[in-house]
């Protein structure tokens, strides 16, 4: 047992258990200052919208939202067509993570694809092609693509940019979940790639994360295709995403945007995963899938080592018939987090 | 004009123009600590339901929301049967100002009922017995009472359980949205008055309203039927409500509810409300249509003195072909923010 | 009392107490012949959109479906953009009689604006812009006419030229609901006035009523713009309105189109609904609001003759704190019928 | 090629390509006398009712649709509570072939299982268990069997009340969508298996087809648990499933029932795709993966006779990546169509 082992001081469940970066808790206290027009007619909200026009290079259209589920419901109903239907994975977090949110709100039908990897192909979207202009299917109509995806794997941007032709050349859109996109743009290399994987592969409608990454709770819906913008307002409120204090919302952006702080901690968080690898995969009884690509790692360890390693430490399960389980590194993680994690994991599966 | 006066520090646009208490603001970077659980399964959460318990005396579900309208469509949507309708006023907040949410993502069809003060009586809602049992109608199954109201009014705990009654005698559950619930428990006498238009009263569920009273964002929805409770967490989360760092939201509630902070912040706001009425109300040309109830004014004002003033201090038009206009007052609004305030007018008016 | 007279063989409770023409079931059962490809890819299906397009002189899109409210829905469907709202009288069969049918399927708001005589004007449409442009107000997208109005009353082709462009002018789209459409064109002249008042006006989409006017259970929904009918055969599924075996359906619409057989259905209930007026007009204690439109009288009568005269000869009270009821002809109305419901009536109000 | 057999009267698309049967039409016919109250107040519709309780040999609720897919979703949202999923399988027709109708009014999402063979195990009901209690995911409420299952095979009432059971125990209610009833309990052994695999196997609400077994277009939902028949009126016409002259629509189904007639008619479809698998199963290139348990027949063809056989004689390919296609036989195939079917298919594969 590793109980003898000191455990780190911020677990391995979550980058959403991770609290705020003080730039982003200095920026909200320092926004409280007096009266200002609520719903977003303040000049924080102006703000955050030239930032992420500057940083997308691009004259996008944002709308900020409360969460990751209200972003991307609101995304996927600023893209829908009349009566269409969504393609995802199955491991999507919009169809299995968000409690039949998309379905409820938007009244569309989820089309699961299967992957192994967590990212889809040009041929599984081919494989819907009969569907197509058969009245008794609901049409696809908007691909959304997960970046990180839920598996800890990312896109290249070529990828993206396949999918994205693939698609249009459908006559569907494209939605890019990215509640984890800052990591996908650490993994590939900062803002050139972030460009290069949405604008410059034709993505259609970005969710761009900020509370896993160092936020109180703060998300952003990025719209780049201007044809799907002109609803987009009404929309958020009528899916409960509007905020009345909003100007709290985009200190929080305009923290993470200034300076790139949004890479910077997304990086950090990588390169602690690529650390706790390091740390962990010559442990025997660990196996790992190989290294993480972004701030994830799905190890498989001894069926009896799980339970008392999460009682010593807390993480999630992933496929407990493969004894297989989800570390995940955040913004805060720390090299000495990472050194007590795989001491502790040492010393329980060595047992 | 009154260009030579100087125009107070906070307008009277809306409570929900000022910022967040500061002792909100403490709490929220006190929770900033380290990691913590997300979705709610945080010690600063089960603070809030146990204190929440606590404030109404009953053994309450408490589900924290992020915004009045997600707080409202959640509530409805836990005490909504089958097919149901809600009946509401032409002014409540659901159907006036919430862009289509709740027939969105509930599906359901509001009915609105006249009202000149903003409140319900038992015979408009008698007025509607002619729906029921017919299979045309969708049937009326949530009464939702909005306390204060959105003219400014205050239902009396005796007006509200008469409509309980009513409403549950025609086997419908009754809400009570509360954006501003606490200036109503301000109005009538404070805690005791709380639980007595509330518990008391026989109501279902609660909006009870953290945002427009110090909050940055923090909204509740009180289940007080318990038979309304099982279904509403996996509710929250399909309307978009469910706050992944939720210790966030937690915090802001427990800093409003310790001492009865919430209580204070909305008798300083309701009593600045009356001073405003009393330094404005000789003034010859501004008419008053009484004393204000809770925390907003709705004068009349000559026609040509509204756009002058409303530059000069920005507050919102109600009914322009009336030339009525709406002052509201906030947990902020200090006297000399009324004093000037009110010789703005007098300058205004008497030009 | 009226007992000693004898009742007429077809009461005056509505058209759709009526049963079918001759002619639409000998259709039906001709069109019962061995196997035909089943939801619309049948010979009878390809007929009935040839003979809209020839009876509206333009290229229409014509999608039969089983029920008014069905066609309705699929209608508003159709025209309605992301999020918007639809605009309706009170008095409205979408918003007074479908059981939230809108609503459910739609997810839309209707904002429903006050009519005296059933019928919008452009100064009622004006009313609402003071919505447009606000993010906390479904953005109105479809203004829904009734034609027939819900209270026996007949736009003019202006009049609804004149919606349209106040629609138009707008970025709304217009929607004909025309239960009672062939009524209408009854009243106005025929085939022309059809015309006149759908493709001349302008108007969008119409639904065009059968069931009432000699059908078994027979509608269809007309989208006279182009632009909308992509869309629509998928949202027909989609809500329920696909028949499998549509021939017979489809040979509905072949016999009541044939030879005009629906233009002199509704003429003869129209001319059945003038005779009743001036058969019964002169009975002291029975109140016209004057001669009908179309196929209904709402006169007012005696207190205490409505029960009698409705347990001797069934129809429906309509406002019964005015004492006023609804008398509706149809199809097969008879002369002999109205004579014999006329000296009911003078028996039982000259009691 | 077979281009010198003469193809058969009649097709083996599918049971929807057939007529009506004769007595239908006959009933429809004489249910056109006179007026009657609509919406189902009418004397063909209380006798339906009756005649569906004796059949279950229950006090059961009836209420007629229009067509299979509205008589599901009714079905699923007279059962379904609060924010809950539907189980079904990939093959299901309310998933794979309603154009997400059961998503868009009712704003569920399908879980779907996987199925060799179109149905449902306990084991695969309880690999969802896992989702149970969890926020994040919609509660699973209604499980949806299909019987006769869309791949053609047919539940013994002991595995429908396994599942059941299994469903119950989990606070799930279980719904039958028998779009072809008839046919299985036709394979079972009759009435007294219909009542087996439904009253007396515990499911809670039962779709009943009529149109695919000698009907126009009849279609209905069969509520077994009194508890949830109370919303189901007010759904159905929420739904666009309410006809106004239902009389005509009751007298289908009272022809149906008379003596039994649909299922003399079921077992006569059923008999003769027995009789097409005698005739087919021994031509050298048919493959058969058995005899057919209820009506169709999913044989694999080789790949180059199945373009010139459906150019033949009309039907659907299934699963063109294994050359397999579905023959399906109707209630009035007749021996003469087999028999010549069955030669065109000996000509055609033996070329």
């Amino acid at each position: 047992m590793s109980a003898h082992v000191e455990p780190p001081q911020r677990s391995f469940a979550s980058d959403n258990a991770a609290g705020a970066h003080p730039a982003v808790l200095d920026a909200v206290v320092a926004a409280n200052e007096g009266h200002a027009l609520a719903y977003g007619s303040d000049p924080w909200t102006a703000g955050v919208a030239n930032a992420f026009s500057a940083m997308f290079d691009a004259d996008v259209t944002t709308l900020l939202t409360f969460s990751g589920t209200g972003a991307n419901v609101l995304a996927l109903g600023a893209a829908l067509g009349r009566g269409e239907a969504v393609v995802c994975t199955r491991w999507s977090h919009i169809t299995a993570d968000e409690t039949g949110a998309p379905e409820r709100v938007l009244g569309t039908k989820l089309i699961e694809l299967p992957s192994i990897d967590g990212k889809i192909t040009v041929d599984a979207l081919a494989s819907l092609d009969h569907l197509r202009g058969v009245q008794h299917h609901a049409q696809p109509g908007v691909l959304s693509l997960t970046q990180v995806t839920e598996l800890g794997t990312v896109y290249t941007p070529d990828e993206i940019a396949d999918l994205v032709e693939a698609a249009h050349s459908r006559g569907m859109r494209v939605h890019l979940d990215g509640a984890r996109l800052a990591n996908a743009a650490a993994a590939l290399g900062g803002v050139d790639a972030l460009r290069a994987m949405t604008v410059g592969a034709g993505v259609d409608v970005v969710t761009f994360g900020g509370t896993k990454n160092g936020g109180l709770g703060a998300e952003a819906v990025i719209i780049l295709d201007p044809a799907l913008a002109g609803a987009a307002p009404y929309l958020r409120k009528q899916f409960n995403q509007l905020a009345s204090k909003m100007r709290f919302i985009s200190a929080q952006f305009l923290a993470l945007l200034k300076d790139d702080l949004w890479l910077e901690l997304a990086t950090r968080s990588n390169r602690m995963a690529s650390r706790l690898y390091e740390a962990t995969s010559d442990i025997p009884g660990v196996t790992h899938e190989g290294p993480p690509e972004a701030n994830s790692l799905f190890p498989v360890l001894p069926a009896e080592a799980i339970e008392p390693l999460r009682e010593w430490c807390f993480f999630w399960p992933w496929d407990l018939e493969r004894n297989q389980v989800r570390w995940m590194t955040a913004w805060d993680t720390t090299e000495d987090d990472v050194n007590r994690f795989a001491a502790g994991v040492a010393a329980t599966v060595g047992d």
